[in-house]
């Protein structure tokens, strides 16, 4: 059953605080939540409407979960996004995520990405470009916002996204930093390399100055305008295709 | 004075209906306004705080405009920002706005591209490009919502947006038409011309069945990873960079 409790714990989970101390998270809308339904998270509790469950009948008797049918308009009163008429996941948030980096892996540094959208996005590119590793700075937004998850389109369910100390990752990482800054060499002709770092900096200041200093490489996207700047998302998917078209 | 009635105006100048009975739009935040002040839009009133307005006072004053000193948070209980510690301006929406062109120019056309957004951003990202044309589908966002004045980070000052039907404008173009589909010819390996036009789609269903016969080529980014797609402006930012480093 629906309860007044269940819809209060929901609401909470859109506040980090609440997140951390239950150790759970929301995934919602149609997309994120079929996806879900065939990954290896594990989910607290479902809220559906009738016709997402009558669609995903057998995946969701397969989780064997809590699985509470109510209308569109419930659902909305506890997401956090204005339209959903499908499903709302209670996801238990992964213990202990450790990172590996394999042979030719490309990897991404984010030095303070502060908006969810931004990070989501990146999530979202990072996936696209076969890359399954994210170092973030403590500051960038966190991983488990609804904002993030949505803007990821399942693909958080792929690239995982780890919270460091970035100087000490970066002063003892022998991968290239190749850095993000307005005046670099033109990405056009940029050698890249098989494996290697990619650091974005923040959406306003760029990479912090403590951080300048392991960068190997500064590189930029060539302007053919008079925009001052590019979104560090979009600034990271022109990247990437540069990088991934030369290897 | 700002009185009840001008805040009044200004929230309804969050809605299409309302811009459209006045041909008033809003230009919000301190990147923008400061832009504005030296832009030939004609500028109605303005609400600033005492920083922005010590800090332009001269723009201001040049400008020979209503202007209300207030307080931060008398701004934002009418802005669309959430946050908005600088000022907020309203502005006269361009009559007659035509498009011409020149020799070499890339146009981008948008086929139902809904998200606010999405439009800013791809207006922001013309700009660095030097894409001074955008054609796009009536039911297009539009150019003058809030969401996409603020993503376009300035951008809106110098390129235009013209809203028209594709089929009708597509049918009598002399250009050719590259269309992002997610199979087609790998942007990688495309030869562009120095002229032409970049057909983007719909965020869900891409580009309609009665655009698809205009297109004289498809063309796709290519995926290194597992997801489905990339957002539209995050595409449209992919495929410029191919095409002008070719060029």
């Amino acid at each position: 059953m629906f309860t007044k409790n269940k819809a209060k714990l929901i609401k909470s989970l859109h506040e980090k605080k609440h997140r951390n101390e239950t150790g759970l998270f929301l995934v919602e809308g149609e997309k994120n939540v079929t996806e879900l339904l065939v990954s290896d998270f594990i989910i607290d509790s479902l809220l559906v409407t009738k016709t997402f469950f009558e669609e995903n009948n057998k995946l969701i008797e397969n989780k064997n979960i809590t699985c509470d049918m109510v209308d569109q308009n419930e659902i909305e009163k506890v997401s956090t996004l204005e339209s959903n008429n499908a499903a709302l996941a209670v996801v238990k948030q992964k213990e202990n995520v450790s990172f590996e980096i394999s042979k030719n892996d490309l990897v991404i540094v984010l030095d303070d990405v502060r908006d969810p959208g931004n990070l989501g996005t990146i999530i979202r590119i990072a996936d696209w470009y076969g890359i399954k590793n994210i170092i973030a700075s403590e500051t960038t937004a966190d991983f488990y916002n609804s904002k993030v998850i949505s803007a990821t389109k399942g693909s958080f369910m792929r690239v995982k996204v780890f919270y460091t100390d970035l100087s000490s990752f970066l002063s003892k990482t022998k991968l290239p930093v190749f850095g993000a800054f307005l005046e670099g060499e033109n990405v056009h002709t940029v050698k890249f390399p098989k494996e290697g770092i990619l650091l974005m900096g923040n959406e306003s200041r760029g990479i912090s100055e403590n951080i300048e200093k392991y960068v190997s490489k500064k590189i930029t996207i060539p302007s053919f305008g008079k925009a001052e700047s590019l979104n560090v998302a979009i600034a990271t998917a022109v990247i990437l295709d540069n990088w991934r078209r030369g290897i």
